[in-house]
């Protein structure tokens, strides 16, 4: 069949819109009309040039939410007609990872995966007869996408999809970071570095989640009203301080029981984990640093009792977590719909990428 | 009073054995006899001089077993005749640290325990009418010592002293990392690098809770024999193979679901870190690191999954978990016999050092 999808063709040059060829599902695939689709950072980065692993021609996007339209044969979890959240974290449910009940890294098709690949080793897309590779396993800049079974979480009908499309990445790495994750309880202080998409989806699985304080830290002072919105109680601009770990340690009597690293910087992931109490407090790291950069502390941070960890995809498992988070937004126990700054059409693609690097979205939306 | 002490005049010179003035208890606090001390490296790190926050004079040694001979007012918890082991990490049980249920380091006496002081902010030992310093708490290489009674922890009268000092320190802190900060399960693997007292007591702890494999690493190949007599079931010796991380990876089909630092390097606690499995593995740092030294790692390993914690004391608090450990010992679940390599008197107290620093001892004991 044909596709409308937006091609990267290279690295550093805007996405071609273009009509592809997509093969249709094979055996435990499934094809998916893409409803709605989130233009995330790690797009960003890939087209930009900064991932190594990089590979084009492909197909970008992996925040998507769509409709089943056809299954390949065997696949018995979806059918056609169910709505879908595509997974660039699959849960097999069969591999050393899954069962191990300790991590959402299902390792079934990664290797695939890293390689552009669908897990049989080749790509559905085309263009001009010649391959085009997928994107995180997911490829949501296109209006119909193959993916595994194992790589789409079935969700309710009467979600929307311009919205619950974020819970594809942005909503479930932030809420999850909080609740699968760092298991935040009532009661516990938390620090938010970094009030950009994810942050903000900290802060409001940590109001979710009861916490007391909610302390939001970004270097942009206009971010304290986006803050507010979901439920940060206070805001430190680190420019406005001597010194911001100091100040966050008073601040909530002896420092953060959680905190979150949302900005990718290293530095800031130091300052992140310093702020955190002695004897329990730990620190999350969520944010995606600059290739060849490294996390550094003195060892009696962590001697003192505090704990540095990282989360990919919210800890969640997709299958099983990311139908539970789009009930959550459903049942009004988080928000979305005040995150989405900009709705655009796939032909206007390339300016989401424009608005996202002059800090000006939260995030933009492509409904096809 | 006048006890019998090694006394520290300054840093880098051979202890000095003297008779000492010491006042009795005051409130709160216990008059001890010390039967037994073992000497450790952190008291060789203070007498070197490595450490920064090092006073002189003082008495050092923190890791001893004794019987209490007079208390003073309002002590409750003990009486004269318990046999005590002092704590250099005490457990008031009042404060914010010990009410979390969250951490061993209590911090009821820190500061003046910091300065060498007792909680009223003396010292009780004097010389020629200057005062001697205390250290962390306990100052055993004294015959009698003072102690707070929330610093000293209560055990059965039957446990020879010679060996049950050492779990005033090294046995708490090897064995209390497995079982107090890791929590190892049986099944679980398990890497040990750095085979010193530290390492052998993590590896029986281990053994103890039932782990699979438990690798030691160490570039003695000497250290192989100690290993194997405490539960060690694999050896590796980093100078034999070409990438240390990668061999442990290998060996145990994606990694160590916990390693433990007992080296001090900090290009040791990066390797103990990057053996752990992806998506779970936890790396505890037990041992101290020279000052100014800093760890680093790339975030990745982190979002992928891996932990980075330390403990001190083995997480144990002691008033509670050091009697545990006594049964442990006297009931066979532990060994400690095996590990005391030398038994001296306190005027050959400087022989101690010597085979410390020439890596010929296990564990050397003082007994009084």
């Amino acid at each position: 069949m044909k596709t409308r999808a937006a091609v990267a063709f290279e690295a550093r040059k805007p996405l071609e819109i273009v009509e592809v060829d997509l093969e249709g599902p094979k055996a435990g695939e499934v094809l998916v009309e893409i409803m709605a689709t989130g233009i995330c950072h790690t797009d960003a980065y890939t087209l930009d040039g900064f991932d190594s692993e990089g590979i084009f021609p492909s197909i970008l996007g992996h925040e998507g939410a769509g409709i089943v339209r056809e299954v390949g044969e065997g696949v018995t979890s979806v059918r056609a007609d169910d709505h879908v959240i595509p997974l660039y974290t699959p849960e097999c449910r069969q591999c050393k990872m899954c069962l191990s009940g300790k991590t959402n890294l299902c390792s079934a098709i990664r290797e695939t995966q890293g390689k552009g690949l669908m897990p049989d080793g080749t790509s559905r897309f085309s263009y001009k007869g010649e391959a085009i590779f997928h994107y995180m396993g997911c490829s949501t800049f296109s209006n119909f996408t193959v993916l595994p079974e194992i790589a789409v979480a079935k969700i309710r009908d009467d979600a929307p999809f311009k919205t619950s499309c974020y819970v594809g990445c942005g909503v479930t790495t932030g809420v999850g970071a909080v609740v699968n994750t760092a298991k935040v309880k009532p009661g516990d202080n938390v620090v938010v570095f970094g009030l950009g998409g994810i942050g903000l989806n900290v802060i409001q699985g940590a109001r979710m989640a009861g916490a007391d304080r909610i302390v939001g830290v970004d270097i942009n002072a206009d971010k304290e009203e986006w803050g507010r919105k979901f439920g940060m109680t206070d805001f430190v601009n680190p420019r406005s301080v001597g010194n911001v770990v100091e100040t966050l340690v008073n601040m909530l009597d002896g420092g953060a029981d959680y905190s979150f690293d949302c900005t990718g910087n290293v530095e800031v992931m130091r300052q992140a984990l310093e702020c955190c109490h002695k004897g329990w407090g730990t620190s999350i790291i969520i944010g995606v640093a600059e290739a060849g950069k490294e996390i550094a502390t003195r060892p009696f941070q962590l001697v003192t009792g505090r704990n540095w960890r990282g989360t990919a995809f919210g800890g969640a498992k997709g299958r099983t977590d990311v139908p539970k988070i789009v009930d959550w937004y459903m049942n009004g126990k988080i928000e979305i719909d005040p995150m989405i700054t900009h709705v655009l059409s796939l032909e206007d693609i390339n300016k989401a990428f424009d608005l996202m690097h002059a800090g000006e979205s939260i995030r933009s939306v492509v409904v096809y």
